[in-house]
């Protein structure tokens, strides 16, 4: 009555497709290992009980259905039965969930998931998405930069609001908070808020650009709650949140709850995605982000800064939130997944970056990006507002196909920032 | 101004203490990686910045003070107002964040973290914690012993409610939902709640004893609270939580907003506890857990059942959650922990058991403990209600110190039971 292993089934457009590697502990079989993982992550359990009926085995069992074993890789097919309409944690607890802590294998990691259409219709997906986006900064074609106010924490209200106004003034699209900086003894969140806008308003006024605040509003719960209507309130058009240490329940919520773009931080995700053999991908934290509804996410910057993460996954990373259809890619270990009516996300580039990163960056994730620069702005030799300056000249460059070497013949500010970093960061 | 490392420094009381194990990537050298490791959690950035300043320097820059290169061991001190209060998202993007990612190093794992008064007293801890939960049930030394409805989801309301029935009926005093269980197309969530706790009123009624169950309500943040509040309108006494698939902020809003004992389940958390060198300990996840306030925790089987986690591991995270003070224990990489005023967790082991391993489970963990049993129980040849009592059985016994084989003549359910397991499980 239960056995999981089926190879050759074709899975159903109602089946959720889960793929993993898989590494069995010694002296287990690759067999064993498989029908234990389905049983885990569905309805069974390490031993035979009298409460099991066959309704219920026909009706849920998954199937393994591809097993290779020298790839280690495995694809399991669940009936959507399974799963909560909806309901996030429920979906990773089951197919994410105890099958990491089996005794039984030694690794395992979930490589991608393929969500079947009731599933997908059940989140609302970005509400503004990378259209969206565009229109309200009325910026049509190039990446769209921004930078993190730094130091990351230590400023108080005002000097954090000045140094905003400095990078906007100086040609950047975006200011966003750090991901340790939410409502601190020396910086609270309100004050720094009502600060803050004061000077989006006046750099709005004197550039004629729209301007974007992005202030982190991660917390628990309700308090996040009101800081997103507290920047609302305040005229604010996003909110960040850190995805991982806020986690999918409160993310949902916001998600829910808000009406301002939402951008995604993805701190301690390097935790869970980093280990090739173990643990979550993070395509499958990004595909997660995606279908609850996040508007920009970070998924790292193709090698060029200061964070792990090959261009080449970075590059699927990217095709995944951005298209409307992915084409499975046994090569590369991708599935199938068609997106339905949710709109794509900006992917943004960030984590060491400065404006000698722009042309790679670009040549590595196309246009359709944002890209966010801290240190490489403050720490410009002449300051925030002239490291802005140079990384509008950077980007003005790389969008005429110039040579930054050339072009910073006549952009003092871009000749500045290649005397400190060298034409290769 | 920005060189943190500073060997010997003491940690001040109000410092909040990490512990990392950290592998530099190739020709990275240790005092380097160091240096970056702590400004990329706290103040720093890679290159340089105009906008620092002596004042954010000198009173936020973390010290490493500890260096074991054999080890790969490091202590960071932050002093605390580089954290928020009661905001354990932000405390995690801050010392479990980007660090993670940085390309410069290998492997990063985060071992332990001593939280300072302020910070320990920013969080409520648990609401009832193990007296009040022995209260609560009326019991006073024994461990407590509980099933997991099986198969873990399938059953619709009327066969749930039944299969708790029965296992109340036979001794148990805990029934939980298995962690795929929420509100499912054949199980709606209301309809479940009415009919188990309608079978745990005739159970009490028979038995005379308390009996609890355990509904997991884990789902966006809003929709879990409707549900623990319907779980309290129906006299619930329990409501469980995933708490790595639900995440942190959701976990905070559901302690604030219940009164009820919060039980939490881990899914998920091998992801990132399991690799010895990379990620989060359990041990830490443990302590945030106990922080936040959870009254039950899940921490694994000491080798006993079907999950990993060695027996002395297992021990330590039993002492982190139930002790009030824990001394630094150097050898083992504990670090020193003040409970204050917080409440111990009752720990939760389970995962693979069956009224067998109760012996090997509690001379490794103690009485203090939670047993729960799925297979164990539904899977016992006379079904349900006779693993239930094949529990009691071999509780009893091992609560008389006497062998389960000699105890088993008088008890045949417990006999049947090691006719089925064996006498080593």
């Amino acid at each position: 009555m239960l056995e999981y292993t089926k190879l050759g089934y074709k899975p159903k457009k109602t089946d959720l497709v889960a793929e993993y590697y898989a590494e069995p502990a010694k002296k287990v079989s690759y067999e064993y290992l498989c029908e234990q993982i389905a049983a885990e992550s569905s309805i069974g359990t390490w031993t035979t009980i009298s409460t099991m009926n066959k309704n219920v085995a026909n009706k849920l069992k998954p199937k393994v259905f591809f097993i290779d074993k020298k790839k280690k890789a495995i694809k399991i097919a669940y009936p959507q039965e399974l799963f909560e309409e909806g309901n996030m944690p429920q979906i990773l607890s089951s197919i994410a969930g105890n099958i990491f802590g089996m005794g039984i294998l030694k690794n395992l990691r979930l490589l991608d998931v393929t969500f079947p259409k009731k599933l997908v219709d059940s989140f609302p997906g970005p509400r503004y998405g990378i259209a969206g986006i565009r229109k309200l900064l009325r910026v049509k074609k190039r990446p769209l930069v921004g930078t993190i106010v730094k130091p990351k924490v230590g400023l108080d209200e005002k000097q954090h609001a000045h140094v905003a106004y400095e990078a906007w003034v100086g040609g950047l699209d975006i200011v966003k908070d750090d991901e340790n900086l939410s409502s601190m003894s020396f910086n609270n969140f309100k004050k720094r808020m009502i600060e803050t806008y004061k000077a989006r308003k006046k750099a709005e006024k004197i550039t004629g650009e729209v301007k974007v605040y992005m202030p982190n509003v991660t917390a628990e719960t309700e308090e996040m709650l009101r800081r997103a209507k507290l920047v609302d309130d305040l005229g604010g058009r996003y909110v960040m949140i850190d995805i991982l240490t806020a986690g999918w329940a409160a993310l949902q919520t916001l998600r829910k709850r808000t009406r301002l773009v939402i951008h995604a931080h993805r701190a301690m995700h390097a935790a869970i995605t980093r280990n090739a053999k173990h643990g979550i991908s993070m395509l499958v934290i990004a595909k997660i982000s995606r279908l609850i509804g996040v508007d920009q996410l970070h998924i790292g910057t193709a090698h060029v800064g200061k964070m792990e993460g090959s261009s080449r996954e970075i590059q699927l990373i990217e095709e995944e939130i951005e298209k409307s259809y992915i084409t499975a890619n046994e090569k590369e270990l991708i599935l199938e997944q068609d997106w339905f009516d949710i709109k794509p996300v900006f992917a943004v580039a960030s984590g060491g970056l400065s404006p000698l990163s722009i042309p790679d960056v670009m040549d590595r994730m196309g246009s359709e990006i944002i890209m966010q620069f801290g240190g490489g702005v403050h720490g410009h030799p002449e300051g925030t507002r002239k490291g802005a300056v140079a990384v509008r000249q950077a980007l003005a460059a790389t969008m005429q196909e110039k040579d930054l070497e050339i072009f910073c013949l006549a952009n003092p500010e871009l000749s500045k920032a290649i005397e400190k970093w060298g034409k290769k960061k």
